[in-house]
């Protein structure tokens, strides 16, 4: 991207959105048409509205409104790809985006280049600031739905009693040795927290505040598979005491017993990833994954910790800068799992995996910063509308695209979601 | 057929098995791989898990029992695709059918064929009696699999919200003018229930045994879409008296107020059908189709009549010939929905619309004959263990094959099903 | 009674309503108010309810239409009390009948006695045969709720964690030696079921009519607690084969691995009765109780027989005197539990156990007679609307009523039910 | 209390526990026995268990421990009355509450008489200070009953149809015009938080902390019920925009479309309250009450305002006296509904209904102060395992007992409770 640099914002941006959207249907090659259809869990939607749905957005919030002709490709996809923009327009149940078998594949990515043509003319084409800025936020759309894509297909894939692998090529080996966790010690005080400058950012990151922190220590990386598990063989999902009231209500119900994704058989715990199953031994210090925040605060109720807040979270990554296990450009290249941290160089002081690896549940209930505004108009719906009932991430995950994430970004979910790549940074007490 | 005749017994179950093999995946032709995933009710499967099931259904019961040295296609399929047979092996849940893109339709083609080249082979190594019994019994298993295919297929076109038909040609008009309704007398008696002679037949249709009738009429042909319109005009819907209790239950619950597959529109009707949408007036003289036992059964209430018993609808349809409007080997010439009954000639005083059309609510709840034996072993679940809470149809539907219905045939479902074609042919008091 | 019997059949209807009225109130006696409010599974009504909604149903079916000048006791009463007489009028939601704090206990003593002396007056007024069939109506519709009030109250017990008894005093001893279970053969034939005669009997049971009957065979007496747990004892609510499939569904849905009211506790089964809770020992000749159609089916698998269809058991039944562990006039000497079987004299050819102990599962659905009528008007609401979804018991239980019962009295409730005094008897295949 | 003042700290512990048991009881001199069985939602208990649970409080974290030789009142009741705390001893589930007709009214009398004197005993003994600091705590608990019980009486008697009325004499006219809803300035800065000082607190008030808040503004009343009625008639319920998403999911699928305990017929609204029903004119000025954190957030959005944080309500309310419209020791006084703010006085500038009418939904999610710790064992439970999924409320109300209030107070409920006297104060942008 070094020739992009010196290029101008609006040339800079047209790159961009090809190869995000390229990216997108690079991450579809392994998957079959069949396999673009599967809905597993409420949660998740099929691969194919994700491709459906990303170009609706581009559709919808731009090429209506700031393409002068534009025709669009379908009188009822506007409707029928619409997620949940209710001041928009009708949208289907979730549900039944597993019954769109029509339009076929192949319609889809006629969909989806016909977008990509009408934005590029729009570029062309000296557009207003704001339509700019929507494609700039359509591009950051499209690289959470990348995101979710390969989370939904994780998931699909474990419905699937066969176990299919997204990728079967191994990737590098994740048996690095663990290191000690150590306390990364930071001062706080009257700190300012939320987006600053001009590059992007959600609504929900602004605006800027101030917040004040008592001093605070970060772990300097994640909890490992390996030591989840000893929280599990010390009965950790059979001890009340160490549950939130609603936390211990979901183990009861749902039967929790190990974080998603882990199959036990006669006494050995194995882990399906995106490129299949691996016993836990040889995941043992990637960092624990695809568990809820109950499940996370109450490790850390166990471990005599604390999960950290979403302030403290981002003073303590505020200059780290932005590379770690992420999603690249590069497919073949991607662990697509959470990894052990590096053994820090002897001088090292920083907290590693702050970016990727796993989402990291916080402390802290996702709501409006002070003065929040949403967006005007339909996409006022974005993030506002969920400020209830959910806790705020930070960090990213394996399947975040790496120009995608922040130390200001914040994920946000119920407590109890688990097919996310989630887990656990600890603070002391 | 005509040359299949004169041939031995085991010549026409081979070539039996064939057609029915073969008729299998021409109803598949107007459908995508995608359309095959689609699962969009619980009481349905995909059309890709019906192909895989039923090609399941001859290596468990047959080749792996009776072709020496038979090699399973895939040694995981044997659970995968079972359907219901506890005593047999694991299966699935039955919602996780959904998720199985993989194996692919590809590899479920190869299934059948390899299933399908030991089975010629098997019929080709005299084979025990019991093998060719069950090779019978796999035919007939394929055809109720077929009529479920495209009984599931309607459901799912109907969930997609753009409502795309399975063939949208038109088939022949469905104006034919309505006919009166006549009540036909049968004299009743001691008479003689359950299937007779050499000929197929499942093990709930035996042993055949001694029922006493009182005098009974039966109407000449069915409920038509135009005579239900009026029911629903009459308030039938709001009207509790007319409903059992559970049925009243059903309709506040699941908010019925038409069939299944019927939208009103400002105050117009439109029925979807496996040829696509089209107004009520065009099939007014058509069977209603999709209705529940207690909606069948309040239908019956409000025109002062009442359905009748299996055993008098199957006394009365005893020496009847088995033809109608079925789903024939030619599927251009199907008509794939319940059609108007030809007006009769004056001489004619047998009843229409006896097999073929719809399935026909009849007032039985679905129980064993008296001496019922399941077959032994895993066979034994194919029908006994579902006599609680169902009751029974008769007489075949449009999608049923022409070759798999006699009189004798207990079809049966719960009494909230809506699914199915399922109309009333009216008793008198 | 014997003077009664020489009294007009005015003069003995008179009596007998009195006395019916007055049993009802003595069942209360071991009851507190609290008790009388406790509503503690969705089939169940509190005790109180039982008191007002049987003096409703004379106040609303008889004195509001034949008594000229009659007050209703409290305006609001009408609706309150109804039950579920859809064409009568609204009626509150029936699990609210937990909260009918008010009126008190003595309100609605006052509205019985109230009703009891408008009825008394209309019986002294040469009120028409119609008033007079629906008193009798009446009070047998009071006897079924003499029933379900104790079965209710059994149930409030049992979910009340102190687990008191109604009754703490212990009935004669139920160590009486089990007897060998004979089945006793019947030659069927072309027979006649349904109720005959001037007596009274429910729109349900009749009309009479021709059913034809296999010989068959009816066990002596009911299946036993101990017999039952030879059932438990060998895998029964573990072997799906011995299971129709919804029962199974019940099974792994409910966890049901018990009949009802039994409790197990270091391989130790309780049996918690209207007198107390006791050891299975002492209980083990008793009939077994509180089980479904499902379990029962599933025992008759079990042991290799079969369930009678409610027409066996009626012609089995049809000359037996009406005499058995029911409930009499005086609480005191009744059992209030199914009680072991006498040892019969060597000569004593007849089924014992034929009335009283536990209402016998049939293999029998629900349904019409032909030719059913349903009783006009709001009254046909009483049983016709229930036909769908539920099987025929049949001969009465240790809680009902001597007076109540005959030989063609159908009791009706859904498989999966259990707070009934339902048991077993079996026939062989 | 003047005379107490003078006293001891014992001796004031003492008065006040006397005070405080012998307000519960008074609490239920207008309910009758069957009353206090009724447990009309989820949320609710029994009256009857409210008075047994609150003396269990006292015996089990007292009793059982600091007083040598104590007799429990009944071996049963240390397991029957205990509420949530996991870690104590089993607990029966919450529903089954409705089943505790024994113990009877009078043995919980006695029970409480029982424990009573031997807390006076102890008190007389010199005990250690950790016992007086928990029966400190018991009596805050049973405050928390105390207006827990008021609650779910309301409940209870407006699911009974007849809507009777706990205190049917009128309280004060509600008539008082209301004044116009000023916003009052607060300069926000650099705070403390949270508990200080030698009173009573719970744990989950501290520690006390510093808070950045920006400069804010505070309503000077809470938002009427003629007010919430023009949210209403804006189409507030029908319209999407204004809700979470998880608030517009509940509108949905609830049917919300007013407040809890209002009925509309012909045009008409009726509130239902303590004193039973009234037209909301009379009701027109007094503060709305029993709305969700959904219905108070979206009635904030559509007026252009937000509701505040708890911790500007409270610092707003920091220096405020503990007076208002709360439950005091003479239930006759007492208005047992919100009633219109009095018009202030030219000079005040002061917020009004700080305290008492409502409890106040803030916009902050219920979570640990920093450095939170639980109470030791399992007092722990009281109000840590909590903290997830809830929103603060500020204030009190109408019934929370008057010494039983202050600024620090968390209360917390779900977003979706309206059974509770909740309502509205707004803060301006």
């Amino acid at each position: 991207m070094s020739s992009a640099t010196a290029a101008s914002p609006l040339a800079r941006l047209a790159l961009r959105f090809r190869q995000v959207r390229r990216q997108t249907l690079d991450l579809c090659k392994p998957l079959t048409p069949e396999d673009m259809m599967v809905q597993s869990c409420p949660e998740a939607s099929p691969a194919k509205w994700h491709l459906a749905h990303t170009a609706w957005f581009f559709e919808s919030f731009i090429l209506r409104e700031f393409a002068p002709g534009y025709q669009p490709f379908h009188p009822d996809f506007h409707w029928l790809f619409n997620s949940y923009y209710r001041s928009f327009a009708a949208f289907p149940e979730k549900r039944l985006r597993a019954s769109f078998s029509r339009p076929g594949l192949d319609a889809i990515l006629h969909y989806r280049a016909h977008v990509d043509a009408a934005i590029d003319r729009l570029m062309d084409s000296e557009p207003p600031a704001e339509a700019l800025a929507r494609i700039e936020l359509g591009v950051h759309h499209e690289e959470q739905h990348q995101e979710l894509l390969l989370t939904d297909i994780l998931n699909a894939f474990h419905a699937n009693p066969l176990r299919p692998a997204y990728q079967p090529t191994q990737s590098a080996s994740t048996h690095a040795a663990v290191k000690l966790m150590r306390f990364l010690p930071f001062p706080g005080g009257l700190v300012a927290c939320g987006h600053t400058g001009s590059g992007f950012c959600f609504d929900n990151e602004l605006p800027r505040h101030k917040v004040w922190l008592e001093p605070f220590t970060l772990a300097s990386r994640l909890v490992t598979n390996g030591e989840y598990a000893e929280f599990i063989a010390d009965g950790g999902y059979r001890r009340s005491e160490l549950w939130l009231s609603a936390g211990w209500d979901a183990v009861e119900q749902s039967g929790w017993r190990s974080p998603l994704y882990w199959t036990e058989h006669d006494g050995h715990w194995t882990l399906f990833t995106l490129r299949g199953a691996l016993p836990l031994e040889q995941a043992a210090n990637a960092p624990v994954a695809h568990i809820s925040y109950f499940e996370a605060d109450a490790y850390a109720r166990w471990a005599g910790h604390r999960l950290p807040t979403e302030f403290e979270w981002e003073i303590a990554s505020a200059g780290a800068p932005i590379r770690g296990n992420l999603l690249g450009a590069d497919l073949d290249a991607c662990t697509l799992a959470p990894q052990p941290s590096a053994v820090p160089h002897p001088t090292e002081s920083a907290a590693q995996q702050i970016f990727g690896d796993c989402w990291e549940w916080t402390a802290s209930a996702y709501l409006g910063y002070p003065g929040f505004q949403p967006l005007p108009g339909s996409l006022g719906e974005y993030n506002g509308k969920f400020m209830s009932g959910q806790m705020v991430l930070r960090g990213g995950s394996c399947v975040t695209p790496a120009a995608h994430i922040r130390a200001t970004y914040r994920n946000f979910f119920a407590p109890e979601t688990r097919w996310q790549f989630s887990g656990i940074r600890l603070a002391e007490m």
